[in-house]
């Protein structure tokens, strides 16, 4: 056991995250199979999250909606590639009542509440708002049609894992409708970049750009981008996904719509979505075994406040401190102050250390004496250059942004020489085969193979083409599985 | 019909609400039997609602969690009043997957994913709740444990109605742990005072403060306490509840905690929550043969300015006058800028009032020339004083505050005029049942019957006790009923 009981990340790669996840509260485990409880530790980062990236949707011009929870099963059956590629793994509803046991057990299902059709717990909502949007779009007057909506949805998982995997999870979907396809393109692209600016910006996640292969595509996508980030054990994140749907749903729902020449036209669609699984990309990317580790952006808490005291008059002292100088702060950070007096400094530091607050501001008699506090990061380690300084207490407003800031700078720079290190180039699919296991990452190859081609590399390796990154096409090169001349580059990798 | 086809209040007040809801883009109805789609403008107005109430509740020391839609069905037979008393009529999910029809016919059911224990969507969340929080809770030192969740919640209703009764609907729900009775007592006031400042500073409901009858009490509730509001047809609708759960879900899920002195005793609880039909409160409290009234504190846009132009220099007058002052006038109010040219200023005149904006501002040549803006009201009448008044360019970042707070002021004075005028006192029974239906609204009278008297009340008339008021106790009467001394005072209506 680590400190704070918890599994070295060396030592059990998963475990270690479970720890982190259930030891800071940030999630547990529910007594519904597969369905976690977020708790408050957890819930303030993604409402830190819903916040930037609802602010950044509505300055792109949309607007958030709620559809129903339910989808007829029919609909499921009317896009024919979505029906056929979308998992099957649904919470199906067949009955709406129940009743009291006549033999006394409780309450039953009641048999003859049952519903004329199913309905299904949405896994995902693009056909109940395709069949709204045939309501509300008759010309192209109402194009484009920008909507957004934060929800829970429900996939049936076998293996779940928290945060990353789970039967229920909430996430945002954006439904957008256009007049044309080059819109449509542009949209989706649109958000793939605000995609990634949030998590580069906020989430210090260095992320790969791109295209999925027709293979890894949404079930009744024409184009799927996405943004994709790399763990800590070298596995890939799928952090975020923006498709190009084309005509698929507006033929399926047959929306059309009467163009400024009065044609009738079918609509272009695009879908987008980031979900929970986002803060567990979070936690296994920066955290290290003293627990979680947060960048300041996203922090509900950015500094804590330790007094180091002995006798009641010297917390008393450092009170007063913080209570002259908390408006201040307040304004240029988020303070908590820890004036427990029923456990020590050294509880103190280890517990913040695992729920992941940046900074560390400690202040004891001596330190008041000479008018100074000890601030500590987060970010590093014990005994490494920049761990720990003194800083005048007059200058901490002003300071303590600085090291926030140079944290936040640090995560990412962190992360981003991770995934450097751990990105291979290979001149071939054995080269790959060979390695994949001892060191885990990121393969970048030129690859023009097929659909079975990556199947079969899948069943061979367990890795997947991640995507295809917008900055690394155009050089000329050969496959690295059929050794045919390509331009075109992927990136392989095991996947969350 | 009425203006944009809204009918008259007066000729069927059901559907003048129902045409305001659809007209105005609030809602719509889905493809789900009992589910409504909360459209854009609908959902700003939950989003500003959510905003409000969610600082308050941080204020108070609550923390936002996220707990699993779905409850194991066994849960709900655990609180035995719970399960009694509560309404069975919920969405139960059997089945986990879907597979396509060996006949070609889509997707159906497969039969073999059928869940061992069904899982009930969650009609409210005390059950999945209370069992983590016999896992969190050990110590005194955990509580109170004051959290609240938003999320959204199913009660298959068999008669629905946009925002006020549908089968799944948007709330939070407070759900706090206490290591005292008057802990929990306090905290259930302490909301219920929290309720009736949102619903009356905000969103200008003026509202009656009280306790619920044993009838009309919540299943497993100590105590019920509740704001009640009356709409424009003299209904009354409960706006929000707040419980006093005592150990009731602590004993049927085991959640005892230490003591300071070392022994163990059952946590006492309370839980409390509002929910989407407040939007239906909103609209029903307020609006007006023309469309929606909304409270300006509660906008999304408080202002729209519509030029008044014929020649397309003229509009550009008034664009260059509006992005001049646009920086100024964001920071006093939020406003739209209405420049479209394919429809006439008074298309937009209806457009907006049927969608409530607050204000209007028009601007056009001569407007111009004088410096001035002509601002109208949208809660007054045409004709009214103060409906139409000139106000300065230059003065409008002052002035328009100062007439949104003039108008959020007179929709909740007007709405107390409306209460006061259509609150009854009767000295009898057979004087209420007779008046009833021609004067619908609250009737105030001593009260001192049983729950059977209140049944047969119910039964016989549609009316129910509301509530008995905190602040019209202590007089002493003769209950309307059985003749008996009382000093109870309660509000018998028609409830939505």
């Amino acid at each position: 056991m680590g400190s704070e009981g918890i599994t070295p990340r060396e030592k059990d790669y998963s475990q270690w995250y479970i720890d982190i996840c259930t030891r800071a509260e940030l999630a547990d485990y529910s007594a519904v199979k597969g369905c976690m409880v977020i708790r408050p530790n957890g819930y303030a980062i993604w409402e830190k999250m819903q916040r930037v990236l609802d602010g950044m949707f509505k300055e792109t011009g949309h607007r958030n909606a709620y559809f129903p929870l339910f989808v007829p099963k029919s609909f499921l059956s009317r896009e024919a590639e979505h029906v056929e590629g979308f998992a099957k793994e649904c919470a199906v509803v067949t009955h709406y009542r129940l009743k009291n046991d006549p033999d006394g057990g409780g309450v039953i299902v009641d048999p003859a509440a049952k519903l004329e059709e199913e309905l299904i717990v949405r896994p995902t909502s693009e056909t109940i708002i395709w069949s709204m949007y045939k309501k509300w779009i008759q010309s192209y007057r109402d194009l484009p049609l920008l909507i957004n909506q934060w929800a829970n949805v429900v996939r049936w998982e076998m293996r779940t894992r928290i945060f990353l995997r789970t039967t229920e999870f909430l996430w945002q979907e954006g439904h957008t409708a256009h007049a044309t396809s080059e819109e449509a393109e542009a949209e989706a692209l649109r958000i793939l970049e605000l995609y990634r600016r949030f998590a580069e910006e906020w989430l210090a996640l260095p992320v790969l750009v791109g295209r999925k292969t027709e293979s890894e595509k949404f079930a009744g996508a024409q184009h799927t981008y996405c943004i994709e980030a790399m763990m800590q054990d070298g596995k890939a994140l799928q952090a975020g996904t923006s498709h190009h749907l084309g005509q698929n749903f507006a033929k399926a729902f047959d929306v059309t719509y009467q163009t400024e020449t009065g044609a009738r036209e079918y609509v272009y669609a695009t879908s987008w979505g980031v979900s929970t699984r986002l803060i567990g990309a979070l936690i296994m990317a920066h955290s290290d075994n003293h627990g979680l580790v947060l960048p300041p952006r996203v922090a509900h808490t950015q500094a804590v406040v330790v007094p180091i005291f002995k006798k009641p008059a010297e917390l008393a002292a450092v009170a007063e401190v913080v209570d002259r100088h908390a408006e201040a702060w307040r304004k240029a950070f988020s303070f908590h102050f820890d004036d427990r007096d029923t456990v020590t400094p050294g509880f103190k530091f280890a517990d913040w250390e695992l729920k992941g607050v940046p900074v560390r501001i400690e202040i004891g008699p001596r330190d008041l004496a000479k008018g100074q506090a000890v601030l500590v990061r987060r970010d590093l380690e014990r005994g490494q250059e920049g761990h720990k300084t003194f800083v005048r207490i007059e200058d901490l407003a002003e300071e303590v942004p600085r090291i926030l800031d140079r944290i936040q700078r640090n995560l990412f720079e962190r992360a981003l020489a991770f995934r450097r290190s751990h990105t291979y180039d290979v001149a071939s699919y054995d080269e790959m085969k060979a390695r994949l296991d001892k060191d885990p990452g990121f393969y970048r190859v030129f690859f023009a193979g097929t659909a079975e081609d990556e199947a079969r590399i899948k069943e061979e390796t367990g890795a997947t083409v991640r995507c295809i990154p917008f900055d690394d096409q155009g050089d000329q090169g050969t496959c690295f599985l059929t050794g045919k001349p390509t331009t075109q580059r992927v990136v392989f990798a095991k996947a969350y």
